[in-house]
């Protein structure tokens, strides 16, 4: 099942054409985008990811989201979906710098998607991940923002090729370090660390998105007597950690067994607690 | 006047829809694409074009263009425009992934367009240009193939914001330079050093696209007595060179006049002649 919404109103079909091939969203992955989990109709963390739109808005320079319109694009797409047939939708909310050439426009539709088997697999069995090289220091973003590290912009092709080295070193996922040996986040998830009663994640000023789904499962942690702390993570700490997960939307909180080939401590127990505390934020 | 025809060979209306929500190009900035400079029906370099989007397929794991069915559409579009009411096109060759979850079949266009009235002017007038950094050092694309540095893929939200950034600061146009303090090229151009009777631009390896305007005026300028190499060339270079020249399909060879706001010494003459004889080879 699909439910196709544009920014203005339209319920689409998405098996049909609905962008221009000169929209600069394609010509140049020049927009921005989000993936909303939405389970039995409700969305998960909707204001963060609604302020995230706006945070990589802001960093492209795109016109700022209204968040009245898109609230409103979410409801209808939820109101399309059959959750009798599907209790969760990935929910994507797509925002671009229109045609190229036209008069600013920019280009917005919420997509409504299933959730692909794999990532279900993925949420019960836990994940592989090798460490790959992101190319740039941890004080990069605020020194050149022009390199956008903080926006979650529609240009993921390194996102996407990095996924495709993973695969080939036998592996499911990546975990990008930087190069002062710093530990970045993966191409589409956050990294969380836990060690102790402590869970930690790397802080968004080094060139990352800040997570909606780790925000989530921070504030259920907290709550439940756990510290939760956002700084460095150096490359070195993630052998001796109790557990590591890769928090996603559409993944939830995915546990990684095995780093760069070798298993990991059994983090199974763990995985279950964390998984429950992020369950109880909804 | 545009001219649009998909892949398959389908003239088609560049005003309506003709491209899913879902396609990877628009979703992933998953694809790759070639602009190829037509004047007056003939496509300059449409070999080395076809080159480097075969090298950007290879880069990013996508089926290989077939070079036949991309010089029939080209073909196509080229017979389709109206040389005598506007004597040069940009073509653009876009080639990307597909959709999401589909059968792998890419979605394939040629797209010709007008060439802007801007570039027509930066090609006389020359451009102001300034120096950001690019975060990587020049090592870094041979040892992590994963980050795509040297392919043309549609991810081009950063040479978009670089762009937005030389604006800021009153410039044109951005040459980026790497973290050990070589000069790497432009956001869609390459840089060209004159000293002498010297031509120099730095060599793909380091992580930028190998230049396909750059190629045919080095091709003219050895035939006629200059000596070219392709090396590194050094920040502190910039400063002290004859000219400075941005290389790209349509701009052609675009003189450099003012370095991060510094007028650099006047270069007129010898951007007369360089042009001349770029233009000697078409």
């Amino acid at each position: 099942m699909r439910v196709l919404v544009t920014l203005d109103g339209n319920v689409a079909d998405p098996d049909q054409p609905q962008i221009r091939v000169d929209d600069l969203g394609l010509m140049r992955g020049d927009g921005i985008f989000e993936t909303v989990l939405v389970v039995e109709g409700k969305p998960r963390e909707l204001d963060l990811h609604l302020n995230r739109l706006a945070r990589s808005a802001s960093l492209l320079e795109l016109p700022p989201p209204d968040r009245a319109v898109w609230e409103a694009r979410v409801r209808q797409v939820i109101d399309g979906w059959s959750w009798a047939d599907s209790p969760e939708m990935a929910l994507k909310l797509v925002y671009t710098r229109g045609i190229d050439g036209g008069d600013g426009t920019p280009t917005g539709f919420a997509l409504g998607l299933e959730i692909a088997q794999k990532v279900r697999d993925q949420r019960r069995d836990g994940v592989a991940a090798v460490i790959l090289e992101r190319g740039f220091d941890s004080g990069l973003a605020e020194r050149a923002p022009w390199l956008l590290l903080g926006a979650k912009s529609l240009s993921y092709a390194v996102n996407m090729a990095a996924g495709r080295e993973a695969a080939r070193r036998g592996a499911d996922e990546v975990i990008f370090s930087a190069a002062d040996g710093v530990v970045l986040e993966g191409p589409t998830s956050n990294l969380i660390l836990a060690k102790g009663r402590t869970l930690r994640t790397p802080p968004p000023n080094i060139g990352i998105l800040p997570g909606t789904t780790q925000a989530g499962l921070f504030r259920a942690a907290e709550r439940a007597g756990w510290s939760v702390k956002i700084e460095s993570i150096g490359l070195d700490e993630l052998t001796d950690a109790d557990g590591l997960f890769l928090a996603s939307s559409v993944r939830k909180v995915t546990r990684v067994h095995t780093l760069d080939g070798t298993r990991l401590p059994d983090s199974t127990a763990l995985h279950a607690e964390l998984t429950a505390l992020y369950e109880s934020e909804y």
